[in-house]
């Protein structure tokens, strides 16, 4: 799926880290949400509220998923999920394009 | 108009200037384009191939619209349009939200 038919898009941007990471929401009519997002290279710690799935659309980048103490390499195309109420840690390696899919539980 | 309803968002994101410029691509029902993009700090030429109208959202910039001699300084929200086959120069100054239309003429 490339694209997202018959959705509302947030026109502001979501900054984060100086804007080194930045997303778009979009709503679905079914009520899920999702973030489109760039990602600049460096170090980032992240917190989860509701259960994330992160598909990595082109980048390079490590991730330290919760309770783990090995880092996940991803290059090109990839896919990660991470639990609710939990934090995540990567190294983006380049600049990294990602869609971000915000389960409820 | 906080949100564009009823639309299509392309996935991927558009890059330019090693990501510090990046945008997406929403597509309207009556066949029109917006991109909604972020602008990191830095100085950057742009050539409009169809007219634009660029909103900006948040952010501290100067621009030079072709033909002219001053820059004109935007901070906050303001707007600007700049002619097809043209180009234009923006010096950013902090992080920069911006919806930009693609007029047909």
């Amino acid at each position: 799926m490339s694209q997202y038919d018959n959705v509302t898009v947030i026109k502001k941007a979501n900054l984060y880290f100086d804007g080194k990471v930045s997303s778009r929401t979009v709503l679905f009519a079914d009520g899920t949400k999702k973030t489109l997002g760039i990602m600049l290279p460096g170090d980032y710690e992240f917190g989860t509220d509701a259960k994330e799935i992160m598909e990595i659309l082109a980048g390079e980048l490590k991730v330290l998923l919760p309770g783990e103490t090995e880092w996940i390499s991803i290059s090109g195309e990839g896919e990660f999920t991470v639990p609710a109420n939990s934090k995540f840690k990567l190294q983006v390696a380049s600049i990294t394009d990602y869609a971000c899919s915000y389960i409820q539980e």
